[in-house]
C-alpha cells in the first residue's frame, strides 16, 4: 500500500463518527418503496442524496419516470439520481449504481430496535437499510470525499445511477437507461455495483454471477364471498384447499424441484469451474447455524455452493387472500393468490422456464378436477447473469480488496438476482463488476438487519482503492 | 287463531313505522364487540336495551364481566343485561338469551349504503345487526308491548339474558352463567334463542340441531429468521413448504376429511331421521347460485343437508407469518402457522376428535421426513347439540309458526355452533329452542347485512304467539 494511501485510511478511521452519522441521517429516512403511504419518505430520500452529491461536487439530474399504479392508486414515482463527477476527455468513466430505497421493516416483525433509528452495539450498526444499500451508497460518497480532502486526483470520471425503485422491482429505470444509452450511459468504461454480500464474514469477494428469477402468481377462485365456515363447510369447493394442493406438488421434502425439464436447461458444469468450487473458503456448519437450521438438503460444500449459485431453486412466499392474523376465524377465503419464485441459471430462459412452470401447473390442476377457476400467471422475471473473472475491471477490485484486506478475494456467485446489472452490461458493451461490502449475516431484507462497523469503514476504503486502482487499467 | 290475536296482529302490522324507528336507533350504536374503539358504544347498547326493557316492565340487573385485554390494552367487558318480568311461581319461567353486539362494518367494505345507519328499500331493512341480532332482540320486546296495550296477561313469567360480546366469543358469558347456576338460572323452565336463520327464504323453520367445532393451529418452523428467497432459496428446509404440505394431506377435492376415524364417531342415521330429509324444502340450486359455485361436491338435496349438519367438516382458514399483501415479496417465511378447524356432530367428542387430528398430523409430518420443527396443536373447541323435535318447547314454537305463517315448520339444523345453547341447557337442564326468525339471505356477518320488513314484523307475531302457546304446556 503506498504510504500516502496508509495516511488518509488512518483519516477515514478517525472520521468513524462522522460516518456513522450520515448513515444515521439516511437509515430514518423511511424510503420503503413498497409502501405507497411511504412514497413521498422515497421521494425525499433521493432529494437528500442530492445534496449530499451537490457537496463533493457532482452535478445532478432527476430523471423523472412519472407515475404508476400501486394499490388502486395512482402514485408519483421517485425520480431517478444522475449524477456526473469529471467530465475529462482523457480519463476513463467509471458508473456506478446503487439504491436509496429499502424493504418494508416495523419493530413488531420482531426487530429488537426501532428499525428507522441507527443503533450502534457490538460494533454493529443496526437499522434498515444500513446494509442494503445505503451504506455501501454512503461509502461511494465518503471515498470520494477523502481524495478531496487529501488533494487525491480521481483517475477516472465518475457518474452515479442512484434509484429508488429497487425493493420493488426497478419500475421504470431499465425503460430509462434504454432512452439513456447514448445520452448518459454514453462513454461509460466500467460499471461497478454494490449491493450484495461476502460469502462469509471474514473473507472479502467478488461477484462473478447471479441468478435470475421468474415470479408466480396462482389464483384460485370459486365462490363469490367469503363464507361462514360452519354454514358452508363440507358443501363447498374451498379454493384455499385447492391451492394448497397445487402448491403442494412443486418441490420435494429437500426443496428439489418437481416441474418436469425445469433441471435439462442449466449449463453443464465443466471440470474446470468445478474445480474452483474446492478452493473457495465457505463453512457449512457456520452456514447451517448462521440461518438456524437443524439440517440443510446438503452439507456437502460444493453440492451446497452450486445448489446457491448455479442450480435453479424453488421458493414459497405466502398467500393472498386468506386470514393471516393471529387467532382463528372461522371463514372459508373466496379468492386466494398463491406466490411462489423460481430463482434460475444459466443457460435457463425466463420465457421457457415461465411456460413449463405454468404447464406443469395447469396439468396439476387438471388431475385436480376441480370445478373452480383456476389462473397462474407469470410474475416479474429476470435473467441470469455471469461475467469472465480476469478482465480489467475484474482485475482492479481484487487489487483494491488486497489493499485494503490484505488478501486475494474469492471469486464467487450469488444466488439472488440484481436485474439491473445484466441491463448495464447490455447497454454498456462494458464490464459490470459487483464489489460487495456487506457481511454474510448483515440479515437484508430481515429482521434486525445490520452494517459490521468495520464493514462500513473498510468498505470507504476498498471503494477508493478501487477508484484509483481503475487508474492502473 | 283467536280472533283476538287476530286484532292485536292487525295492531302491530299498523304500528310498522314505531318498529321500524326503535331498529333504526338500535342500529345506529355501533357496538362493534371486536374493535377496541367502538367499546363505550358497545357498552352504551346495553344500557340503550335496558331503559328499553324497563319501560315495559322488566325489573334489569347489569352483571359486571370485569374487563379484557384487547390488542394490548385492557378495556372493560360490556355488562351482560339480566331482565326479569314476572315472579308468579305459579306460572312456568321462559329464559330468552340474544346479543347485542354486531360484527365490523365500513360502507368501504363493500356495502350499498351505510352499514350503521337503517335504509329501507324494496321491503328490506339493510343496517349492520338488523338481523344479526338486534333486529330479533327487539321482536320480543314489541311482543310483549303487543300483549300488553291489548291487556292480554303473559302466561309465563320471562327472563332475559342479553350480552354484547357474542360476535367476539362470548367473553365471560359462561363462567357467569355457571356462577348463576343457582341465582338467575334458577327455575328456567324453557329458554329460546332467536339468533340463527330459515333455511330458506319463504318457509319457517325450527332449528333442533348444532354442530361443534374443534380449531386447530399447526406451526411450522426451522430458521431463525425470514430469509431472501435468493441468497437461501434452495439449500434450506421451507418451513412454509412442510405446512403446505401437510395440510395437503387432510382433504380431498370433494371436501371430504381424510383423518382416519374421522368419520366412524358420526351417531347413526335412523330411517326415520333420513326421512324427514325428504320433507324439508330446499332448493339446491339458489343455494349453489347464493355461494356464486360452478358446481358443488354434492347437488343432491339429502347428501348436501346431511354434509352441511350431521357430518364433519374441515375447512381451512389461513396462514399467519407467510407475506399475505399484494404484489411480490420474495422472502422464505421462517415460523408459519396454519389454521383449520372442523365442524363436528353427535357422537363427536372434542376431546376424540383433537386427539386423531394430532395423531395423524404427526403421522403425516413424520412421513414428510422434514428436520424442521412442527407444533400442531388444538384451539378452540364447541360440543354440538341436537334436541327432540318433540318436546314441549318445541312443540309450541311450532303451534306460534304455523299460527302466523299457516304452515308446519321445517326441523332444520344448522352447520354452525353456537356454543351458548349448549350452556344454557346443561345449566338449566331444560330445553332450548333455536326459532329463527330471518331469511337465509339476511348477510348476516357479511355486506348488505338486512331484515325483511316482513321476517321483522311477523317475528313479532311469531314471538307474541310462542309466549302464548308456552302456557298452554
Amino acid at each position: 500500500m503506498p504510504a500516502d494511501l496508509k495516511n488518509v485510511f488512518s483519516q477515514i478511521d478517525a472520521d468513524y463518527e462522522n460516518l456513522k452519522a450520515l448513515l444515521k441521517e439516511a437509515v430514518a429516512i423511511q424510503s420503503v418503496s413498497g409502501d405507497p403511504s411511504k412514497r413521498d419518505e422515497t421521494i425525499r430520500m433521493v432529494h437528500w442524496m442530492k445534496k449530499h452529491l451537490e457537496e463533493i461536487g457532482v452535478t445532478c439530474n432527476l430523471a423523472d419516470l412519472g407515475t404508476q399504479q400501486l394499490e388502486g392508486k395512482t402514485v408519483q414515482l421517485p425520480p431517478v439520481l444522475l449524477g456526473t463527477l469529471g467530465t475529462d476527455k482523457t480519463k476513463k468513466t467509471l458508473l456506478v449504481y446503487g439504491h436509496l430505497d429499502v424493504q418494508p421493516a416495523a419493530k413488531s416483525d420482531g426487530w429488537d430496535t426501532e428499525p428507522f433509528e441507527l443503533v450502534e452495539k457490538d460494533g454493529k450498526l443496526f437499522g434498515r437499510g444500513s446494509s442494503d444499500d445505503k451504506g455501501p451508497v454512503l461509502c461511494w460518497l465518503h471515498a470520494i470525499r477523502a481524495a478531496q480532502k487529501n488533494n487525491i486526483e480521481l483517475p477516472v470520471n465518475i457518474k452515479f445511477c442512484f434509484e429508488a425503485m429497487e425493493e420493488s422491482g426497478s419500475v421504470g429505470l431499465e425503460q430509462l437507461l434504454i432512452r439513456e444509452k447514448d445520452g448518459f450511459l454514453a462513454g461509460t468504461d466500467f460499471v461497478c455495483i454494490s449491493d450484495s454480500y461476502w460469502l462469509g464474514t471474514k473473507k472479502p469477494c467478488l461477484t462473478y454471477g447471479l441468478r435470475g428469477i421468474c415470479s408466480f402468481f396462482v389464483e384460485v377462485t370459486g365462490i363469490k364471498q367469503d363464507l361462514h365456515s360452519g354454514v358452508f363447510g363440507g358443501v363447498v369447493h374451498e379454493p384455499l384447499q385447492d391451492l394448497i394442493y397445487v402448491m403442494s406438488q412443486l418441490t420435494t421434502v429437500d426443496n428439489r424441484i418437481k416441474i418436469p425439464g425445469i433441471y435439462s436447461q442449466v449449463a453443464t458444469l465443466s471440470a474446470t469451474e468445478e474445480k474452483t468450487y474446492d478452493e473457495i473458503e465457505f463453512d457449512v456448519a457456520e452456514f447451517r447455524d448462521s440461518v438456524g437450521a437443524k439440517h440443510l438438503p446438503t452439507e456437502d460444500k460444493k453440492t451446497l455452493l452450486l445448489r446457491r449459485w448455479r442450480e435453479p431453486s424453488l421458493a414459497f412466499h405466502g398467500i393472498e387472500g386468506a386470514f393471516y392474523g393471529p387467532g382463528e376465524k372461522t371463514v372459508i377465503p373466496s379468492k386466494v393468490i398463491g406466490k411462489f419464485s423460481i430463482r434460475i441459471v444459466p443457460d435457463m430462459q425466463p420465457e421457457d422456464v415461465n411456460k413449463i412452470t405454468i404447464d406443469y401447473l395447469n396439468k396439476v390442476w387438471a388431475e385436480r378436477g376441480s370445478p373452480n377457476t383456476f389462473k397462474p400467471r407469470p410474475g416479474h422475471s429476470a435473467k441470469p447473469w455471469v461475467v469472465d473473472v480476469n478482465d480489467a475491471n475484474f482485475l482492479a477490485g481484487a487489487r483494491a480488496m488486497k489493499i485494503v484486506h490484505g488478501v486475494e478475494p474469492d471469486r464467487i456467485r450469488e444466488g439472488c438476482s440484481i436485474p439491473i446489472t445484466l441491463t448495464f452490461q447490455e447497454l454498456t458493451g462494458k464490464s459490470v463488476l459487483l464489489l460487495p461490502l456487506g457481511a454474510a449475516d448483515d440479515m437484508a431484507h430481515s429482521q434486525n438487519e445490520k452494517n459490521n462497523k468495520w464493514n462500513y469503514v473498510e468498505g470507504v476504503k476498498t471503494l477508493l482503492a478501487y477508484i484509483l486502482e481503475l487508474g492502473n487499467v
